[in-house]
């Protein structure tokens, strides 16, 4: 196990207009990514959602796998979920991680602008491999959490970038190439 | 551009009692692999299917993104797709890339077994790298394609392994890693 945490954030969150809004929980980000972070060894992957009926929503889904007809037909998903949380706010991710841990996480998102605490994957990889401090990395929807929240945070991750102009990767394939990037095997030596 | 081209097979596929079934198509497959593709520089995406009203259905949900509301909607969506090819039968995908190529491509796919020709990540991202021929990566569903279809393939990777006991990436996750192991900037260096 490593001292990641990760965290979806659904508020407050840009649309495409640049206003700030509540995004819709989605089923395939509650799945694919518990899935990529139990193979990868994150503590916990805390989907973090304002509105009480879409944490029920969440609370269903997971229900089906964890204990209903899902759990017998397909038990890889309940195991899945098993380090799944859901929460109001990101500081009450913050606050459920010192509870357990005894001291605050280190904050890390991604972000394509470039910012003084902007920090390169080798590093984070090395930090996370060498300390014993736990990080919580989180993970916008829609167009991307606001510059007020991010401005709050420890590390921005660099963008991952592709061979060409188009870089527009779904938030899951986001999710799973920076939990390889920071935990997986060292395949390149 | 890579030479490499990904393809996602639903028949002939495994299910969990080790039946040989034709897996339903998932509008997720199509819309994060195509976007990690078009993000990698991946020639084209096949979506292998044998049932026309799946690939039917999938030609629809693509023409919402290209030509209907989506495409003025979401215009991002509509570049992920110029890549995406419907086909048949994997055979079809093979022909498909020996008409545009002038020869037919090196099949590569993925196992959790070790075969005399499986092939590490960095072997395979230096021959990407290296050679001017074409490669065809193919992604199973389900439970995986058949023995007999995956003795017919030139190289089998190694799978992609995390931290601890539990290793079930969903394929929408898997394809992400591994065009990043296989395409992406080198991050670690």
């Amino acid at each position: 196990m490593s001292g990641l945490y990760i965290g979806l954030v659904h508020y407050p969150i840009y649309n495409k207009h640049r206003e700030i809004i509540t995004t819709a929980l989605t089923n395939y980000d509650i799945h694919d990514i518990a899935r990529s972070a139990t193979t990868y060894g994150v503590q916990k992957y805390f989907i973090i959602h304002p509105v009480p009926a879409q944490r029920e929503l969440a609370t269903e889904i997971m229900a089906h796998w964890q204990t209903g007809f899902g759990s017998t037909y397909n038990p890889d998903r309940k195991d899945a979920f098993q380090g799944l949380s859901l929460v109001e706010t990101w500081q009450d991710a913050v606050a459920s991680i010192t509870e357990e841990t005894g001291s605050p996480p280190k904050i890390i998102t991604t972000d394509a602008r470039v910012y003084p605490n902007t920090i390169t994957y080798r590093e984070m990889r090395q930090k996370l491999q060498e300390t014993k401090e736990s990080y919580l990395l989180l993970f916008g929807t829609g167009y991307g959490m606001t510059e007020e929240m991010m401005q709050q945070f420890d590390y921005i991750l660099e963008p991952i970038y592709g061979a060409g102009r188009y870089n527009h990767l779904c938030v899951r394939a986001a999710a799973a190439i920076m939990l390889d990037r920071l935990l997986g095997e060292a395949w390149w030596s």
